[in-house]
């Protein structure tokens, strides 16, 4: 047993806490005078320059596996998804390790045909173009994949595409040029194998990008939004199949794992981003004429942040290593373990981090109340909380089931 | 001891429960259409409509004591202020009961010139201007008033103003003709006798209604945002002081008392609706084969929800006939009694409503994430609960200081 | 609407607190040290002593409605039965209201005939013996009356009564000479008519007072603890039956209400007395050379304690107000409110006093930590909490089952 | 990073789980019968029978590093604590692993004289006597050794020994021979070189071992109590004195953090146990026609349970290493995380444990009132959470008093 990171690991870490300093911390109040007067849906150009300065910095694609990206593990890329989160408008995008672009190019790269992979992973590796994953539905249970309503109707050589997504986040943008959808190809088949995946051009004829889905009043318009998307007749070449038919569900399963973990440790970053600017506060406000730092409760705050953070980030690590070491079948109840602990706790120490800056947190000038909103939207992002809390619980009660006298 | 409502509010709650039936509910989708595109800052016109129409229905100012209003007690008043809450976007201004103009009108009401109120409180109370009260200020904590730097300094016949207020809602509308300022116009005085307030008219030179500060990512433009104002070199004739010269923290405690019962039962009224629509979710959804409402977890809510709003209610409305029958000063510890309690537990109830909603309950297709930020703003609002904490702490330990074996 | 006490009601809890105050509070420290060397199960002298005074003082038998007792209404009762709470070893017994006594004499009052009451109400009212009431099964969810499985024959002039009873608190005292026993007469009649009620003199034979079940570490030796009682051939005359046979279910419920009513409102003079004792230490402590009344958590706890014990007090009188004005069923889902409320949140309180009190509070030195122990047992007591949440959410959620649209 | 024990730990660990299935599980309900009849403050035998058997097998001191005991460091001692846990009444004093003989043969071993470890650290070694540690008084503060008043006075050959020490476990019985005793000796030192420790043989003359502290009921008369000790002019040979004058500080806080490691492993052994409780009783009890293992609520206690679990033994693991890599100061803060973490998250769920099992929960027939005692005291030994989380701020604050803009 060994908690120390390890050197590759140390070393990246090194650098992009300086890229971090250098550039991101700076570009941020840049962001959002740019965001004042940028058309809706597109990015403030600040973006790009980011992006162009962590490619020569190589930080780009660390999230990815495998030659195409850094080729780091889970356990050793985790580290780096954290110091991203601690700049979230900024950072992921800069290094092109923002979701849901991660998941699509991770799919294209493990299930993806050449074809495919010269036409979307290419760009989407260079970070010329983004890429949408439609597969929330508005009227089904989105935690549970297969209750996915789209049908995807081979017809000649093409599928046609029916159903309504949302949630597909990024889609608003025209930079988005591809969208992941999926939908059902088969209904008589077993449960698990009923769904398919294709590729969908957002330019395709019969997609209708109809509007964004806000999240407590934000828009996420710098990142493309949240689409409801229409697919009426939309008609693709069967070769835009991702893997075979009936694969859907597997693929969406593989997707998830890693994915978890970048959501996870981006949050633990955020946690950190808090309550740094809460201890900033602390020191510097001086209400009643006793600093903040010097008030009881104030104090438990950000003991108790430190506390939750140290535990968090333990767990999320470990969950790495987990799929690095047993695969992602094994680590399976860690990866529901740290979707139920993270976002409600980190949601817990930005709330305090609010708390501690008056008014001014609920506001735009401090990052605190849309840090709050992702925390808030993870809890239910993926399927509710209460979803795999029940999940875990049953495989908990698995062995006493069969043996109520288990130890 | 009697728990029930009199006959007048009986009858005045039936009213206005069928007013809301009959015009609010059904104006709620209407009024979202037309936000979309009404300019920023500016009323929808169905804001209008149902005005007149309360007007017509003799459910207008009922919050005002005495002849220009309804003239009920703060009892009587408060399990309205609950029910407008339901739909917090459309019945208080429908019903000319919205804040900052209730207390505007309490002021000038109580403490105006007759001058004063030929020119302000009469288009007050016929709704055909708004109004907002300037306090809060960036530099100072905003939960003590003799904080306050703004200066207010006699020139001749006039009184200059100096200084920059935020939180300044409704001030964004150009319909809000009205700014009343607290001010320091003698710093020598005694610490809660250098305050006063003045009133100034939004179009008076020198003041810079700057931008509009957001809660997480809502402007509240449709009720005038809350603005940053610069008053710089402002100049209003000394006749537009309310009181006398050091009256403003006196006049700004008046204020406070009811306006607090308003907010709170308002915010009960919030949860109710927002009960109200989880109910409905949890027998309308069946995610996984069985209804939420069938779910403990959900239920778990559910009772939680009931139970709390229910200590709420009683406790706001003692707090209510603790002010009309022993005056404010007697309903202190109550008065920060239910700023402690309702944000908070409101803040958890439409929480748990948007969780049973899945991610549909943070978006603009419900209105739980609105309701939600409001309950969260007033946990800062009018000072953080903290500061209302440890001083009811305080004064619930006072007797154990003088004699520690008190009973 | 009117908050309150009326002239009688205000009359007594003057005399009552003088009498706490004269007789009680000093006797505390004299039952500790009796304690020590009494005999097991048996009451300490000054118990004794103190019934006698109460006697004197015309404070005896409050709880008891009609001419036997006081003849106090729930809501005039409820604020004294909160003052005994402040003492619960002691009060509650002096005055001859002790549960579960008082829930056997308003059954015998009620339901008993000329000779029952000649037999067992006039010694109960008396006070010259104590009873216990038998319901609770080991092997049967408690919280649902009718699953109850003692059984009840009728034979010849006879009933013979067999089964297991645990949690029969008292029953361990020889000077509790009647136990009340449920149990099933006639398993073939609709499920709310099975059930009777017997009375059984403790020196029956065939009745085994086996074991005195603990509560954490505590025997609750003084108040004849908490009995497990096998009844094995146990033979009464038909004549010891309360009401009519089937009548068990509907008797237990109207000795329910008032029952829930008397423990709620004690567990708040439990909570206001841990809360004194909060502040006491608080002004008195000075660890780390800053009294823990400055300390910014400590103070929020005194505030948190305050303001929940406000609530539960208002939410525990208007039911007490319901259950005099609609009656027992009219007043259900808010006596299940107040039985989710108020012990959770009482021991919430006790807790923080025992916290503030370091590993004293834990300790026989102070009262806290046997106080807690009462709060958390009646999270448990009368069914889990749990129960009573569930149940509370399906009648709240029944409305919408019929419509969903419901406001 | 590896997140793997090591092998001599998993054999560790294996051989200590079949030796609990074996000998410690089926001695538990004897050890409860035993207790009936066993004398006061004396050990029922079973202690002793298990105390042979695990010596037999080799589990004797893992505890201890060096020579004398296991030799491990505290990364691999730490799982087996946890074990131990399981079984608190039994598995720690059969291995020879209870607390406070662990720390008070640590500091022999350290610091002790060749005589010293002759006379007192043979005999503990092999489990032939038991110790207490003297440190905490009435009157003042525990969490601050610094406040220590018990005076220690060089007085020819011998030091004379005068104060008032309580919650000394262990000492109430007669088979402790041996008392560390802290105290003062020189007030005029340095404030961290005032104290020293020096050994007391209980038998001494002036040694008033007045009385056991009871939590919340329990006297753990089984492991001697927790003792009020009178020190009346109570001489030793200065040849009793650990270390110099003056060490005592540092003695103690040497000894404080593996005592910190075993303690918030062996909680966690016992929240295992009250989750695996919890599981058993909710496939096995059936209330209204559900099994407890189906209803979302225990579900949710079950998968929250699981979840801390998890945090709480990752993070006190990484404190072992820490200290084992870069020592005790350098794994300060966390030494105090796992302190405030632990016992409240362990206390939350043996909570739900005990509502799971109904009153039953409560009572004698399970550990798990016992186990939550042990839980809820430990929120307060070593000093309460509170002081810990202030402290822990400040350090977290540190950094930002010298720089608020530090990153």
């Amino acid at each position: 047993m060994d908690f120390a990171y390890d050197a590759r690991t140390e070393e990246l870490r090194a650098a992009l806490d300086t890229f971090l300093r250098d550039h991101v911390y700076p570009a941020e109040p840049v962001f959002a005078e740019q965001l004042e007067t940028t058309p809706a849906w597109e990015r403030p150009p600040i973006v790009q320059t980011l992006k162009a300065e962590a490619k020569r910095h190589g930080l780009w694609n660390l999230f990815l596996p495998g030659e195409n990206g850094a080729g780091l593990s889970n356990l050793q890329y985790a580290p780096l998804a954290e110091l991203t989160g601690r700049s979230p408008d900024l950072a992921p995008e800069a290094l092109n390790c923002a979701a849901p672009d991660t998941g699509n190019m991770e799919l294209l790269q493990e299930f993806g045909t050449p074809e495919q992979q010269a036409t979307w992973l290419v760009p989407l590796l260079n970070g010329t173009i983004r890429s949408a994953f439609c597969m929330t539905e508005p009227e089904v249970a989105s935690s549970d994949a297969t209750n996915i309503a789209t049908s995807i109707t081979a017809d000649g050589d093409d599928y046609v595409i029916d159903g309504r997504k949302w949630w597909s986040t990024g889609a608003m943008a025209p930079v988005c040029e591809l969208l992941v959808v999926m939908g059902r190809t088969n209904p008589d088949a077993a449960k698990h194998r009923q769904q398919s995946m294709v590729l969908v051009p957002r330019s395709t004829s019969g997609v209708d990008v109809r509007r964004g889905m806000r999240l407590f009043g934000y828009t996420d318009s710098a990142h493309g939004g949240h689409a409801e998307v229409v697919f009426d007749n939309v008609r693709v070449p069967k070769g835009n199949l991702i893997g075979n038919e009936g694969d859907g569900f597997a693929i969406a399963q593989a997707r998830l794992g890693p994915g978890r973990i970048h959501h996870c440790m981006r949050l633990i970053g955020m946690a950190e981003r808090a309550l740094e600017l809460m201890c900033r506060r602390a020191v510097e406000r001086t209400p009643f004429g006793k600093p903040l730092a010097e008030q009881g409760v104030v104090q438990d705050w950000i003991a108790e942040s430190r506390v939750r953070i140290e535990q968090l980030r333990l767990l999320v690590l470990k969950t790495a290593w987990l799929m690095d070491t047993v695969g992602n079948q094994g680590a399976h109840t860690e990866i529901q373990a740290i979707k139920i602990a993270t976002p409600s706790s980190v949601e817990w120490i930005i709330d305090k981090a609010i708390q501690a800056h008056g008014a001014a947190g609920l506001s735009q000038d401090f990052p605190l109340a849309s840090l709050w909103t992702a925390a808030r939207s993870l809890r239910l992002a993926d399927g509710p909380d209460e979803v795999h809390r029940r999940s875990l619980a049953r495989r908990e009660l698995r062995a006493y089931r069969k043996d109520p006298h288990a130890h």
